[in-house]
């Protein structure tokens, strides 16, 4: 059984187990202690040298961004349709794919890092909270434009049906409230978050029915 | 032939320009005018809304991410084994096309923007270049580390073989001495670019091997 090194808050962890639920591939999951920084260990460094979650290991191969991971899992273990059939297709998923892991993550993944988590992120401690989460409030209103145009007057990102695109980019558009960045301005991305939770086998991550979770002090 | 929306000073262009010359593809070249803002101009955000190079149309298709691009190209038009064969050469592909995307990204190519061109990127005028400059030149630092370890050993990132997850990582890393970053720490790295450098078809990018390169007063 593929084995997922992930954790309960992290979104990018999330986009995992979302696709594997909704896909229905059972994984093995074993939880991170992010707090506590075993993600810089030396054990999990040998796993993992970019010291991030989620981590894929599947046999004799090991996966480091969730980009790869749901690539291999929709072509490997779930129904037709979830990747890209044909080289177009999936040029045209990776296409949101690399949206996701640079408007989204240094944009609404960085201000509900801040302001959620206090957090640092690719071994930065942000130096200077204000000046960084300015820029990703800037970034994230610009990628929520992007967003609202490109579903405007269609249900999914790409390929008329939902992809791993729409679940790559899901998680922290959805999770953006716990960065003070609400949705409300966006009709298009909130009836596309509608219809990805009305997904059958959807499961829900911390903070999306409450955008004011903050981790404990004491994991802190 | 596809039309490639691209500059001459851009990096993330350079990828497909490169890979293009490797692979033996023909591509019209549009010059988009980054100093004049035309990247920020109702025309161009008809066909990219998110503002950047490079786009790739080619008849109906229009891909709007340089990892997407190289995706299409290498499966549509170029020699096999430039991309992945098969679902896992493919996932371990995209390992590195996201890497690039976010690790890189917001590195080397950050440090590179604000020395080499006081730039801007997604819509952000750097706030407080120091701040947002120390950030990438930590990031920057971590991300070399990360390739570096990478390739300690291996002659390509990946499968073996020059793949488009090198022609994607290497533009901004070959090019990161524009950033003040120099790369004589890193002597796998620098044995990578060499490798690239010596592939038949090769061309080379403004400041590859002029790091002082300064986008003229006049164009800013």
């Amino acid at each position: 059984m593929p084995k997922l090194y992930t954790n309960f808050e992290s979104g990018n962890s999330y986009k995992v187990r979302l696709f594997a639920a909704l896909a229905r591939i059972t994984l093995e999951e074993y939880q991170v202690d992010l707090p506590g920084n075993e993600h810089h260990g030396p054990d999990f460094l040998a796993i993992n040298p970019r010291g991030e979650v989620p981590v894929l290991v599947d046999g004799e191969r090991t996966f480091r961004d969730s980009a790869a991971i749901l690539t291999w899992l929709a072509g490997t273990y779930a129904a037709p349709g979830w990747g890209g059939r044909d080289t177009g297709e999936q040029a045209e998923v990776i296409d949101w794919l690399a949206f996701s892991a640079s408007w989204i993550q240094y944009g609404v993944f960085t201000a509900r890092a801040i302001v959620s988590f206090r957090g640092t992120y690719n071994g930065v401690g942000f130096q200077k909270e204000e000046v960084t989460l300015n820029e990703a409030r800037i970034r994230s209103q610009k990628s929520l434009e992007i967003l609202e145009t490109a579903l405007r007057g269609q249900d999914w990102l790409v390929l008329g049906r939902p992809t791993i695109a729409d679940i790559s980019v899901f998680p922290y558009v959805a999770l953006a409230p716990m960065g003070d960045i609400p949705l409300e301005p966006w009709p298009a991305i909130r009836a596309w978050i509608d219809r990805i939770r009305a997904l059958p086998g959807f499961i829900p991550v911390i903070g999306l029915d409450d955008p004011h979770y903050r981790r404990k002090e004491s994991q802190a």
